[in-house]
């Protein structure tokens, strides 16, 4: 298919949903479902983009007059509007929504243009598009997958360079780490990183730790979670290792921890619900004693974007279908002391779950 | 004053504001109010981050419990929420929020949380907090000017290496010169690359152009407009340089482009309108009859925000006050030939203009 056929059979899906959800008109700007219906992704600026989908009838995409030439035009999927610096582009969004009741709207567009919207259509109710879009983005086809397990094995070989100690780690700070991991993800072939978080021995129990001037010292944990885009598509994996001797606690842990991720992959089949196998990593790390240590769901989704549906946590009772692409990243946090954690992504498949990384899963001694 | 008396006293002018403007609960997730008031930038990922300001109590720091080591706690700033990833945040900040008419929202917040919130606080107005906290972040004091001071003399450097044909660019991609001049960006001390547009020939024409695969050629312009964030403020400069001879026709209208330019910055005094200035230079093109080929704004706002408030653009007729910093960059561009810009950040000051960039104004040929 040409890039022209699939947004043009993407569309009809979603004017397909809209329809059954009675969504009069869908509103996109900042974020992945604009790409996903159109190539363009909008940039994160004050100026607005935006497609509006109207049930029946012709999208429109409102550009500033100054991005219209970074479009390629998609005939029959939209028709492209510049607006100018002095015209009032929300204004022209609600012209084009005149008499919506029900209007969906991209999760990430600014909220500032949803405050400008609501007092131009009085009555109209708002929805998250991502009910309409998202059950699409999640089932990815062969090409989505085969995009994924690339930037997979990317960032699987940077990992094996972590684990055979070709990146130095002792004597250097984190955040040098993460620019050095960050410069071999755009080395691997991807456009674009998103994250490197490196975090060393304490600083490590912060899911989420900016690196910063810490220095990485001998016998202590270093955990690497890193990930770019290329080609469109996310890579994302997590690989902790120790600068010296293992010593007795973390090894005690990052067994259950291992074995928990391994379990959380092996449930992923389809049909399975999300936080199934949210529950079976959760059960094997709280059976072992750190349940209070694991402070944040198993995964999330990922495609177009890092984190998107389905994510894997208690409440989504969601079966996993053929083509979902998810992370399974179990974690142990131990406040003030160390942490780990364990991703790799995995598509649930006919055949049983796929995983898109093979970097070693044990905690190598570098 | 440290920074937790910067913080407060920030917090104090936000209060004395929202009574002013009626504003009963301002509300700051992604973005840089929120790093304004607190020094806490938040992650833009599906999990809110947000703060609740009252006008009367305290403020709370709503934040996913996993990002919550991430947080230097400002005691008498803001109290610190966080929640479980199976809590509902939004519901959180309705509770907090219960009760409220008027609420101001972040511009940058993800409307998935408007759209959640709204039949949450039913009968609530909402407006942008911009009129908020934008007042008091558009006015630097001598330590953010100090700072885009620092950031503009490293893109001046950047640019001396660009005009005196030390980066090179005949036989490269835009993709590479802007892949080098982003690495020079952090080697000069900033901390983030924003943008380093890289734009050759008739691609220059487009003002927001994509660096990408084109190789840049013989007797070319090439245009080069980048930036990063150094110490929490940006810089952003533009200069274009010629390849080899410069052709007669973009000469000329380089001539015209620089003396607009030079115009503008001049015009820029205390209790001019924002608007005067973009006129300033709008005049000067428009006389030599290029004024079709300006098809953008004179210049946006910048500190903590590469594009913030005031708006350099008709319409905004704000005087400027000393402390507001800006962009003055007028550009022109002939459609399928080439474009032309020409950047510096200036900041209004009772002395006059005063310029964040002293790189060299005329077009070099390298």
């Amino acid at each position: 298919m040409t890039p022209l056929d699939i947004y043009t059979e993407r569309l009809a899906r979603v004017r397909a949903a809209m329809a059954e959800q009675q969504v009069d008109t869908l509103l996109l700007s900042v974020g992945h479902d604009l790409p996903y219906l159109t190539g363009y992704l909008a940039m994160p600026l004050e100026r607005l983009t935006m497609l509006v989908v109207p049930r029946d009838g012709d999208p429109t995409l409102l550009i500033p007059r100054l991005e219209a030439p970074r479009v390629d035009e998609q005939p029959g999927v939209f028709e492209l509007l510049p607006w100018d610096e002095t015209d009032d582009p929300t204004a022209l969004v609600a012209k084009l929504a005149a008499g919506s009741r029900t209007l969906a709207v991209g999760d990430q567009m600014w909220a500032r243009f949803l405050v400008e919207l609501l007092p131009q259509l009085p009555g109209a109710e708002y929805r998250r598009a991502v009910d309409v879009v998202g059950p699409l983005r999640m089932v990815k086809d062969q090409a989505e997958i085969d995009a994924l397990a690339a930037a997979g094995a990317a960032v699987d070989r940077i990992a094996g360079e972590l684990q055979s100690g070709s990146i130095p780690l002792v004597g250097r700070t984190e955040a040098e780490v993460s620019a050095d991991l960050s410069a071999r993800i755009v080395a691997e072939g991807h456009q674009k990183v998103n994250f490197a978080i490196v975090a060393a021995g304490e600083n490590a129990a912060s899911p989420h730790h900016h690196a910063g001037p810490r220095v990485i010292g001998e016998n202590e944990i270093v955990l690497c979670d890193f990930g770019g885009t290329m080609d469109g598509y996310c890579s994302d994996i997590t690989r902790c290792v120790v600068t010296g001797d293992v010593p007795a606690d973390i090894a005690e842990a990052y067994a259950v921890l291992h074995e928990a991720q391994r379990a959380a992959v092996a449930s992923a089949t389809v049909g399975t619900g999300c936080q199934e196998v949210d529950r079976t990593a959760r059960r094997i790390i709280a059976d072992a004693g750190y349940g209070e240590y694991f402070v944040h769901r198993t995964g999330h989704g990922i495609g177009l974007e890092e984190h998107e549906d389905p994510y894997i946590v208690e409440g989504n009772d969601r079966p996993l279908e053929a083509g979902h692409a998810f992370s399974v990243e179990p974690g142990i946090y131990v406040p003030g002391q160390w942490g780990m954690r364990l991703e790799d992504i995995v598509v649930a498949t006919a055949a049983g779950p796929s995983p898109m990384n093979a970097a070693d899963h044990d905690l190598a001694s570098v």
